[in-house]
């Protein structure tokens, strides 16, 4: 009943937020600032007295998406067999089944020759690509190649367009990879600066790219950024790697959502087809861990994998593909499959703008993306705030990704990004999250205020 | 037609070679072994003729022992948690559900706490292992240890005892890993010549081991043996490392056939349980390619392992390890289903043994292993005879593993060891295979007796 009467208390001061949208930092006058200050603490000291347990962290499909995949188990009715006859459940084959091929091939773009369908997570086959990069090299036989990345001696280097994906900056970091930022804008890496150091720094050796609906600001990458992108290989140094990792190709909010050029052509178009890799899962299409994973490369590179992978690997659980092909059929059918997946996701998006339109727009006290599929939005604070704001939320009982954690080394020169990702809650707890987030965001960036007002204006300055 | 009729004509020879048991070569005068070496080749020129298509190459299972796990598929029935609450079907979880922590732990003898259930492939896992071995090390943190195998620039060699397993030899082959062989007896690895070797050089960092079964002799290793490995880290340099493949732990043919002691416990009574690490897998309970692995170790080393493989994977696939968890239930399920296996393996290498036993015995033509279990018999030609062996059935149309293969770089310095995987063809393909690879044993060993005498009783010399 106390908490009863605690939550009743929250709702209605948050009501009262009607007026917060008039909460334009610029204009306020100290006074004003000072009574804003007051109002917010009040709200705010409400909120953590409710005692949320709410989770903006992870990119986690929520139940009901999960549900949607329910009948892999028990498909596959006795369909051991592949179209050339091979038992699925036995030993042979180390690029995958011919259908699964075919199936995600259509998806990344490659040709049916070009991808190695694999196991059941691509963060891993990255690993294992970078791994065999590093200590083998990828091009040529498995003795007495001294291309490795590693062979020089000298430290290896990734441009990481920031914000963006924490497991492909501790992946690097494993390998001892060091991490070099470039900005990501809204549509790609900052390419005058990529090329720039590529052509400096003949050890900078590879570059992230997540092309559409990026971890974790949600842009897509332009026509432009792709062909340009293309070419950054005969800038860079020998052995330089595009590590196109296009998580979510299929996982648009809707069919008019922007689309990415196709990566492998504009590569093949200007000779740099050995310089790419991309990778995809059906992690966020059936069932994270349990899932395919698929990469795709040119054939003398994949050829070069497969001869590397033959020693390590018995193969990829064939079963696991057959059974996502009988779910899916075609092309058409995980757009199908992925139309149900939107409709689900997408109320969640959309509390979150309501929320942050109704609240902040025009406030100035930060700006965010509306992405068009995904898993994430990015919140920009006012420079210096992300981490005290993670702090109040959290408090609060809103956990949210680490302030940091889109940045190499957990650093965010601005401190100002923050990566909501509101897929795994229900929708009614995502629109509370938000509530508190807003006041958390509203709280921070009038307290900076004042504390910027008060130091300007100190008569002992 | 005229197939059927060289068919006839083979089978009627083969009839014949009731006599052939009488075929003692040491006894034999040169007139018989010219007249045998007569009969032998127009034999072998009649199997040739009926132009077989046999394989006794690869340890695969046949489709009645797949059919056994046919059960598999359907059976989560919408049981997608585990016992703590957690959804397999999502993100979460780096070492396995815990009911198949639980189970595993028991077949390869650790506490459950010292276990990582794993994706599809063992194999995958001694890769990764040795991996953070040789450029990471496995103690430690993640920056700054300089402790990996790779760190002094020296070469990295392993303890190969031969005959052994092609796959394990061709992973330490891409890692840059020289193999010293040691020979394999009928209770392990001749441990004289292991501690030797490692006390001269402290650049040995690890030994290959499949302790029950061994492929391919199927040996089982003493509890001496087991004893005395366990303490063979104290004499070796640092990062000493045992690679325990218990591939076949629960594959024996029948409830009597001998145990491996737990090595774990004999580690650990003599301090080395940070040296050890144990490997398996259902590949060859339910499906190969579709199966679970798994990996024991000490807490710190699983520690450490996790720690490194948290960059580079999501987590295994927790649904097929549902899905195993269900059809086996416990340890005991697994020994129940292991019998059913063991009913179909039986018979085949029954047909191998009795078709040596019966042309062969005391021939003085070769010898040959009787396992208990597992999937290979191993046959020691006359020396300098196996690749002659292998070349005269493959030319009759019967696959043989490549004479060789069992040894580092492919070199059997004695040139006389085969393997025999005969699980996968029926029972009458077998006998058949088998019949054929006599003549051919019997064929090359009076040739070369012939040859000898030829070359000893020359009036030339």
């Amino acid at each position: 009943v106390a908490k009863n009467k605690e939550l009743y208390a929250a709702r209605r001061f948050n009501n009262n937020m009607g007026t917060s949208a008039t909460l334009s930092l610029d204009q306020a006058t100290p006074t004003q600032l000072r009574q804003w200050e007051r109002e917010l603490t009040q709200r705010y000291q409400d909120y953590k007295k409710a005692r949320y347990q709410l989770d903006l962290t992870r990119g986690k499909p929520n139940p009901e998406q999960l549900d949607l995949s329910t009948a892999l188990d028990g498909i596959l009715q006795g369909q051991f067999h592949d179209t050339a006859g091979a038992d699925l459940r036995n030993y042979g084959g180390l690029d995958g089944i011919p259908a699964a091929k075919q199936l995600f091939a259509d998806i990344i773009g490659v040709h049916a020759d070009e991808i190695l369908v694999g196991g059941n997570s691509s963060l891993s086959m990255m690993y294992t690509t970078a791994q065999f990069c590093m200590h083998y090299s990828m091009n040529g036989a498995i003795d007495g190649d001294h291309s490795a990345w590693s062979s020089s001696g000298q430290p290896v280097k990734f441009l990481a367009p920031v914000p963006g994906y924490d497991r492909h900056f501790n992946l690097c970091r494993l390998l001892g990879i060091e991490l070099i930022p470039i900005p990501l804008n809204n549509h790609g890496p900052a390419l005058d600066q990529a090329e720039a150091l590529v052509k400096q720094d003949p050890m900078i050796k590879g570059i992230w790219c997540v092309p559409r609906f990026s971890n974790p600001t949600g842009i897509v990458y332009s026509d432009d950024t792709v062909a340009r992108l293309a070419e950054l290989p005969r800038h860079a140094g020998p052995q330089f790697k595009i590590f196109w990792d296009n998580a979510y190709a299929v996982h648009a909010f809707s069919d008019n959502a922007p689309q990415v050029a196709n990566m492998m052509d504009a590569c093949r178009q200007c000779g740099t087809e050995d310089a790419i890799y991309l990778f995809g899962s059906t992690s966020k299409m059936t069932y994270p861990g349990a899932g395919v994973a698929y990469m795709g490369c040119s054939k003398a590179n994949l050829a070069c994998y497969k001869k590397r992978l033959g020693c390590t690997s018995i193969g990829p659980d064939k079963l696991n593909q057959q059974r996502h092909v009988l779910l899916f059929k075609d092309k058409a059918g995980i757009h199908a499959h992925m139309r149900q997946h939107a409709a689900i996701i997408r109320p969640r998006f959309d509390a979150v703008l309501n929320c942050l339109d109704q609240h902040l727009k025009d406030a100035g006290m930060g700006t965010w993306t509306r992405p068009e599929g995904g898993y994430f939005i990015s919140f920009n604070t006012l420079p210096g705030l992300a981490k005290q704001v993670v702090t109040l939320t959290t408090e609060a009982g809103i956990k949210l990704t680490p302030a940091g954690a889109p940045f190499p080394y957990g650093k965010d020169p601005e401190d100002s990004t923050i990566r909501l990702a509101p897929t795994f809650p229900s929708v009614s707890d995502v629109k509370q999250a938000m509530e508190v987030f807003v006041v958390c965001i509203q709280l921070a960036s009038v307290r900076q205020r004042l504390a910027n007002l008060t130091g300007s204006c100190s008569p002992s300055k």
